[in-house]
């Protein structure tokens, strides 16, 4: 079976169990040789290779509606949708997404890349497919750790109620991105290792018999003994009481049995979840065994051996810095709790784990928890670190606004992965946090321009103590810059000035320093002298130099890799605006649309926000302004 | 009793039953009386006076830490902490709050006015405790309705994870704000209903032990029969499964079963869920009889009759306007579907609901998910209308950018309750959405200047498919202005000039039209023509008119009544920044801070959103700039 000559899925139907068998094969094969090339979330679609060629026997796509919960697990998918000629550019800039994508197949009917609302979308298919009088069945495949994210549980609970047809596919792997958390991670679990659940069944059903029947009351109660038989041991009573049917669980590898149990799923009537033990990373050894998450989402790597093929780096990862140097400051301030939301891994946070097993908490993915979490812990004198992805604080914005920032608690949330973050794409983009934070009153919100003055800022957040302090941070890792063996505070709401000049100034802060200083080094050349400032507190701004810098009526071009709208240039155009100056004030950023996947340069390139492009928009300013060598600072 | 002469909660510990039953009547009649005249939350406070007395007698508060999920049930806590001689002062300006304030009282831990926050908080003050080696009680009070909030069900699967130690009170009333939805729903009402439950338990047991003992394996299926006994039919199987030990349901209005539970459940060890019934208006005919939430919060009413004290409105409530829009729009356009998450008398959808049951829901108190269903509806050519209050939207803020704005989904949102709500005080103001959505790509976000132009709006919404629109109005009612007979649509991103002027410009939009008409009309007869501008698109803005105002070069004030971080007149300063305008530009709106209580109109005068600050901003720009008499349009 040549895998790039597949057009639809409904070849599928034809084959056989040993046609089938050597298919799925194939496409493992496959996709562990292109994922050592280009990286990706080969662990995640190892493990789904059966279930989706189940999936796309028992159901006809695009009629019938696949909803994958988890995106980036949709390689199978994809191959057997006709994209297998394009695993070569899979995460790439213009290249094959990582994600589904509408635009991309009209076998991708939902796009995805923050967890849990797959059973949203898909009871707005459903009602809708119920309006129109259509018949089409509707497959949400959601994960166990997903399924632990608020808005999944509040779906769950309308579509049990509204008793609405579909059939939900609960792909429960042992290892989601971190070790799952939380009560109903237990439930399943019992469910799992329940093993010869079908003849305790049978056990009990004959048991049940033996019991005498009983006039009256009594009898009525015998009833609902039997009744209740479907809630016992291993009957999935959580989701039955939930309002679905029950079905597994069932082998994910085994596509017999998930071939069986699907067509038992589209006769029932109502809600039904089927439960599909998976594994992660199988059929190929290295991510079988991996049980800490690494081979979730990997780099390139190579094949035969599964070593990671190392990238060039330099400095510390950003992610590790800031857990690092929170574990620091955990000896000696008690007060210091840890939490993340199922980013453990991610968020470099094992040292913590280690070291303070009692002051950390992995709440699952559960970002809204985890920041109301965070401030009950706050009324209490204690000082949470919360180290969250910029994209998923998306998720907690009410939380920060209504529990954090309203009552002036002291939180200090480290923000991930803020700016671009790459092959992840559009979904992932750690773009918006600087336009939804800086309205809200109370936070200070900043980002340091190396490792050495991001230690610096932990410290500072850690001892701050007058509201809510939060940290950005990118993907990636630092300069290499040296470290000081003391960490120390930064006065909040300071900026530094990083060069002096006297014919315009840019106010820049974070990842965009570096751009900045060649572009003005370029500048000098020609002979055009620009201040730069590392505008490190993007909340609260540093309101006297801004009034130097302001009277001094140079030009101003503000830098950041952050939307536009309602951001760090947006601010400074406020502050200007407030206090009558009238500078001429440029803005270069993220504009008004989303960001698709690529390499971060390339991305940069795109948008403009480049060394050339800083190096014109000054040159311009200044010269359309006459302003050179006619001004002082 | 003299309820003013209360100090500390600890007198209660003193009383005997008759002086505690009585203390609960002169509780109800002080209630029934202060909100007869203030106005205020009176049907779910005289629903928990009885289990808040219970609650003060078990437990020993500020030691012991009560967590009021619903803020506005605090009412009968507030009086037995000390604080009856202020409700002369409810919800007024710089009165005694509707919610829990932590500067009000040491009684009060935690504040909310958003649902489902308790439990998170709850978490975070027990592991607080845990850590510090205190041995307090944490006791968090859920009502039915907010355990339907996605971050409260994320909170219940990791407590029940961890085990932690916890008394968790579940305040189930048979009338939330709406009637309750969801399969958690019914299952609480199975266990509210199963009359003589404890009789049950026992002809169970009794059961049980008539099943043969029996060798092997068939034996300790047995044992795991007797083991699910309590997952049996009245006992709370939900819960147990999640991780708590269950108890309930008993009366909440039977202050020893209260008392007696409540002492049981502080011997328990890890977490511990008292599922209490309470009927919401408990002793006051008029609220008791209520059975679709119009005694959920009132306006003053007449003590003696129940009758409402009518306020005088003079146009329809803009919910009305909007939903009864919609509804007429129904008929010939099948593909819209109304959605409420647990606000279908607040969105005024009652009508929807009668004449289209079908395409109406309400999903419960979950944002989260009611604005991801309705991306999945418009996913299938459906047309979704969202009614959703301002503040509650901001829960979903991840919801509107990561599924319909990525997706440039079609769903209409309807954003009740913008700009100052009042009496609810800092949790309800609806005054940050323009600054969260308006960075958020591919949004339309509007408000009309008055009824008329907001019918108009909601039928350009109904008929606009490229992608989401908002559509923002007030709390209150409409001007009474004449009423088109058909509705239309308006151009996408365009104004509308109110009124010449060669002058200044002023550049507002919805309920600060008037003020903004009135300074004008002022400034007019110092000899100061203003133009006015009815800037009714905020995204996207007008940019034909903007090029025109701009190049004018008149100074522009723009009016808003929303934060001015980010906001509108943020915006206008980013497009005269974007293409190099150099007009003076101020702003008038909401400053960086949380605005409490108070009408309306008090806190616009506080916070300076006024005719007198319009007219004194635009005579100093006028005069300052000596630009009278010097410039035309």
């Amino acid at each position: 079976m040549d895998l790039y000559n597949i057009t639809s899925p409904s070849f599928l139907k034809k084959l056989n169990k040993k046609e089938l068998e050597s298919l799925a094969g194939e496409i493992r094969s496959f996709l562990i040789e292109k994922c050592s090339i280009t990286g990706g979330h080969i662990g995640p679609n190892l493990g789904v290779v059966e279930l989706t060629i189940a999936l796309h026997r028992s159901f006809n796509s695009p009629n019938d509606k696949f909803i994958w919960d988890v995106g980036h697990q949709t390689y199978v998918h994809k191959i057997l949708t006709g994209r297998a000629n394009q695993f070569d550019t899979l995460r790439q800039y213009k290249g094959l997404s990582g994600f589904p994508k509408r635009n991309e197949s009209e076998h991708d009917e939902w796009e995805t890349g923050h967890s849990s609302t797959s059973l949203s979308a898909a009871m707005g298919m459903a009602v809708a497919r119920d309006l129109k009088k259509d018949s089409n069945y509707v497959i949400p495949i959601i994960g166990d750790g997903a399924l632990t994210g608020g808005m999944a549980l509040e779906a769950l609970n309308h579509i049990g109620h509204e008793k609405t047809n579909m059939i939900v596919i609960l792909n429960d792997n042992e290892m989601s991105i971190a070790p799952n958390v939380g009560a109903l991670h237990n439930i399943l679990g019992r469910l799992r290792t329940a093993k010869e659940y079908s003849k305790a069944k049978e056990e009990l059903e004959s048991l049940m018999k033996k019991i005498p029947v009983l006039g009256g009351k009594l009898a009525s109660t015998a009833e609902r003994v039997k009744d209740s038989l479907k809630y016992l041991v291993v009957s999935g009573v959580f989701f039955e009481e939930m309002g679905f049917k029950y079905l597994g669980p069932i082998d994910g590898h085994d596509l017999d049995s998930l071939e069986k149990t699907l067509e038992y799923a589209k006769k029932a009537k109502g809600p039904v979840l089927v439960h599909v033990i998976t594994k992660k990373g199988k059929g190929y050894k290295p991510a079988e065994e991996d049980t800490v998450g690494t081979w979730h989402g990997t780099g390139p790597y190579k094949m035969e051996t599964g070593d990671f093929v190392k990238s060039q780096t330099v400095g510390p990862a950003w992610s590790s810095l800031v857990s690092e140097s929170v574990r620091k400051l955990m000896h000696d301030d008690k007060r210091i709790v840890a939490i993340t939301p199922a980013m453990p891994v991610g968020s470099k946070m094992e040292g913590i784990q280690k070291e303070f097993p009692e002051r950390f908490f992995d709440v699952g993915i559960a970002e809204q928890h985890a920041v109301t979490m965070a401030a009950g812990l706050a009324t209490q004198g204690m000082k949470p670190f919360l180290a969250i992805y910029s994209t998923f604080l998306q998720r907690a914005y009410d939380q920060v606004l209504h529990d954090i920032a309203r009552q002036n608690l002291n939180v200090f949330i480290g923000i991930d992965r803020a700016g671009l973050v790459g092959a992840d794409g559009e979904t992932h983009q750690g773009v918006f946090d600087i336009a939804f934070l800086r309205h809200i009153p109370n936070i200070v919100l900043m980002m340091p321009k190396d490792e050495n003055e991001g230690q610096h800022m932990v410290k500072t957040a850690v001892e701050y103590n007058d509201g809510p302090i939060a940290m950005r941070y990118p993907r990636g890792n630092g300069y290499g810059v040296p470290m000081d063996d003391e960490m120390k505070t930064i006065q909040i709401g300071t900026w530094e000035i990083l060069r002096e000049g006297r014919h315009a100034v840019i106010l820049t802060f974070g990842s965009t320093i570096p751009m900045v200083m060649e572009a003005v080094d370029e500048l000098s050349h020609q002979g055009i002298q620009v201040k730069v400032v590392n505008a490190r507190f993007i909340k609260p701004m540093d309101e006297e130099m801004l009034h130097s810098i302001m009277a001094s009526k140079l030009p101003i071009l503000t830098v950041e890799e952050a939307v536009l709208q309602g951001g760090f240039g947006s601010e400074v155009l406020e502050f200007a605006s407030d206090h009558k100056y009238q500078n001429e004030i440029e803005r270069i950023g993220i504009p008004d649309h989303f960001i698709e996947q690529g390499s971060v340069n390339l991305l940069l390139d795109e948008i403009g926000i480049t060394k050339d492009e800083i190096v014109n928009r000054i040159q311009k300013i200044v010269v359309s302004n006459k302003r050179l060598g006619t001004k002082t600072v």
